[in-house]
């Protein structure tokens, strides 16, 4: 077999060669000292795509996430977050190891945002014995929720309340582009009910490295520190930075093609297509090690997220053939 | 009126005169060379107490219970408990901000132990995206929980699983006299199914201050450089080891006398008495900004948990006769 | 023999037998809710003392000097001391475990500090490279420099120009005491050329445990939150800052005694009399480890600096007769 | 005037065409799950390079000296290094603020390494009080020593007097290529003279991002642990390897003419050649500010050190043609 069809994640895309061309071709400097065109261009890009003042380029979703969290936190303050975050979940334990954070969980529906569940176990600071919760973290769309859009209406209410409450928000958008496409919602929208945000350039939109994060031009001031200090100060990045560029014109209206093809997925695998909102098709009940180890053998690998519970991403790199080969491997091994 | 009757906290205990006698003829040296004779004393009585090696004097259960933890885990794992631990709840984001360890949290029934349940959310050591869990913290009695004694067969079996999961447990066993003049287990029955454990001698037992951290000898030296550096190395602290032999020898048994107190007071005040397992009792459903305050204007003092509920706590301070006058405040104001 | 005569540190005197008496008849209160009026009385005059607005009890001089320090810097940055310094060399390295604070040291002469030697090595806020210095620690007396006084017009000199560049300075005041008796200046006006201060009540004073951490009140309130959150947090510690309130009425005047014993084994010894400030005396040339065997042998206690050097230190629990035996000894020892 | 020399640094170098095509061409996948093989072949070859059973690509020589550094040394524990080593100048406190390691800095003579210096400052492990040594730090060639390669016999007497003292030696290879190529010594004989060792692709190299960190197969698989939590962790980041391997296999021997050009530069600007052992020279008494901006204005950028001081980096974007119209503009202004 030629080519293996990788749905294990949409982390797994390769640059296209346009992509490779434009990183080839690259304006770059010096980025340590602020000098490289590319990185700035990018930063300005996506600081005005989230309706933020800055914005600071990182090499990955979790610097993004974790740098943000600590600009509207101190040490020895928690973030809660859903108890399926990506933060807490997937991210090594930084919040604490490195920043000193708590994190705490509040079990969702699904990781479907839930406002008043987060503000009930909310914290005040200045308390000789509470842990202060000094910030609220909200995942759109939800990785370990199957990809699903939060609902605005509850964005909107955390935010209101937590302008009143003196509690900050910080935006996971890793797939952020997703729930945009998805929902019709503008980035910007979702961008300026939060104070801090990350994006990922390197997940759906196809570039192979990079994240972005968000805030205020003094927020940002501070960030740019933390990420030399945590060794995220590189220095041509921007043949990085071009990638995400390109990625920006070129691989965002396109994610509709990824949603359409999970939803494939999940009408020929007995998925409820109506659980599927974006590019993640979650199969439950399955043989998990056995499917995922037959569907290896005929070049169609799928991601094991326990013994029962089986998750499809689809992305730049699976085209509709493909998407169809891997419905036909997949539907076979399960007899669907 | 010439004095309160405290029912905050069981931490509000004065020591006794025989216990200040105690505490002034103690035998000192500089504890941070390890040449105080009454540290070394209560040290070693109480990791016979508890099954344990080696102990450890540490200025409150906070250190205890952080040191202990730190014990067991490493900067960027996490350590799960209860969601009402005291360990996440009250010390402050400690974990995370001294120690740079996760904590993670698990909804239990009231705090009571479900084994089970814990075990369901731990996650492997080694893995690249997945905070590693290293150790499970036990709370016995349960603060939040209203003073429940955690169950035998829960605690052995979250014990037995332990040792094949290579992940530790940790015993905060800040009320855990309570518990064993309660239950009649004994306390090296409880500490033999921990890898570390904290007990504090400052709450039912009635010493003004100090807790003790046991395990193995090899972790107590190791414990004992973290005292340090935290700044809880002290010096002729045999002052405060005496009240804590002290207690040892006259504070345990009559435990139980606190716990028929917290009886007396369900009875009176309408609670369930089965809901009453030591020294707690929790009122529902009661207005507790005005009843606090009412009864405060009366020489009661209660501890408001939320603006419906209201935490009494019996000790050593508060004889049977305080305890029916405080019952008599606290009906009549309640109507009951 | 019956008595030992401990040479080694002003850190283990006994409390006395009126000390004893105070402590044991103190009026206690539980300080983790700022109820113990004992310590408030000490925590005020301390902070009046010092000419400060407020003040904490803390359990060590190692928890003073660490929150005083992350007080006035963040983590990431740095703080300057002299390369002897106590914060550095004895405090287990706290500043960067606990508090992500860097500590850099600039060597001086004898520990005399040096304001233009500190200055000279200041670097800026804000750059995106340098780790910047955000407090200059200063000791007094200087404990590895033999308790040397440092000198007022160096103090001032640091102080003024600290104010200009927005660097913060801490003062290590363990034994501030032995400054102010030895050189006449007035404890205030150590204090106020200091944004934090810590004085300690264990060491020359005579109390067995403590050390009082003097700030603003805004920074004071910032203090008190971390000694919970380090575990320093205690309950009715009134028991110790009584032992404290005692030394500040008796044992501040009589330290001169023991700077005159200072003086006497000096002569006795063959060490250069101007050498002695306080009350240590270095022995250097010597045979360190025979030296303090053969003094052990008879009774006497020193401490080993280094092979060749030994540190004599005087205070409470050696008086007249004692310091001429101890001379007696060491000089027939030494052949002196 | 169409593009400026550049002698600031030789990190603001660009990738070259050939460079760029290697970049355009790489082979990549997600190297969070260790797929990429771009980045795989780097890293083995960078580990047989230096010695070193295994390799990992940071994506800067802060992380991989942060990280070196942690993986010898455990929180509280301190690391010696020079007084101008940049692991404690130029990363901006991270091993405090990030990893909980104490560092502590020896004054040099130039930067040169010391090893008798060094190991005099040495504290033991298990002491009650002291800050333990674990490790320390070498920079080799020497970013603030002006770029001296350090003595291989120096070297040499820390390694073997390490072993037998159980502290470990981590080295800053930031231009370890530098120092190979200017010395004769093989990388291997350099690397097998550390525990841990950081080598940059993105200085004298120029490949626009990255470095490697070496170590044993063990302690590399704890460095791809911290690396994730600090955010380090790339997908298909083989495109910066890419032009990591194309550097390995084109611009090492080339480095020879950078400093044949810095040999230049010190002789027609009347620097000491012999001070010369790279490619940086340092001009001493010369005024700063007015040279740097005077130099500007002619198309040549220096960096300024302090007010007196001037620093010129030969590097791969400036051939001699540039250096000796740079040459020309300095000694014009200088008037030499």
């Amino acid at each position: 077999m030629t080519s293996l069809i990788d749905l294990r994640s949409d982390t797994v895309t390769r640059p296209t060669e346009a992509m490779r061309r434009a990183m080839a071709s690259a304006d770059v400097g010096d980025d340590v000292y602020g000098e490289d065109p590319t990185v700035n261009a990018l930063e300005e890009r996506v600081a005005a795509l989230m309706g933020h003042e800055a914005a600071l380029f990182v090499p990955s979703g979790t610097m993004g996430n974790q740098i943000g969290m600590r600009l509207v936190a101190e040490p020895g303050q928690e973030v809660l977050a859903d108890a399926d975050a990506h933060v807490v979940t997937y991210e090594m334990g930084a919040a604490a190891a490195v920043f000193g954070l708590s994190t705490r969980t509040v079990v969702s529906d699904g990781g479907r945002l839930d406002a008043d569940a987060l503000i009930a176990q909310v914290r005040p600071k200045g308390d000789w014995h509470l842990t202060a919760t000094a910030a609220i973290a909200v995942e759109n769309t939800h990785n370990r929720g199957g990809g699903i859009v939060q609902p605005l209406d509850q964005l909107q209410k955390l935010w209101n309340w937590s302008r009143e409450a003196d509690v900050a928000v910080h935006l996971d958008g890793a797939r952020l582009f997703n729930a945009h496409v998805a929902s019709g919602v503008a980035l910007d929208t979702y961008g300026r009910l939060a104070d801090t945000a990350s994006v990922c350039l390197s997940k759906g939109l196809g570039a192979p490295v990079g994240s972005v994060l968000v805030s205020s031009a003094e927020r940002i001031a501070v960030a740019r520190l933390w990420r030399k200090r945590l060794g995220g100060g590189m220095r041509q990045v921007g043949v990085l930075a071009a990638a995400g560029l390109h990625a920006l014109d070129h691989h965002v209206d396109r994610l509709t093609e990824d949603h359409e093809h999970a939803q494939l997925l999940a009408k020929r695998l007995g998925a409820d297509p109506a659980t599927v909102e974006t590019n993640m098709v979650v199969l439950d009940d399955v043989p998990a090690p056995m499917l995922a180890e037959a569907a290896k053998a005929q070049g169609v690998l799928v991601s094991q997220v326990s013994a029962t519970r089986v998750r499809l991403v689809t992305h730049l790199d699976v085209d509709r053939a493909a998407v169809e080969r891997a419905a036909d491997v997949l539907a076979s091994i399960l007899g669907r």
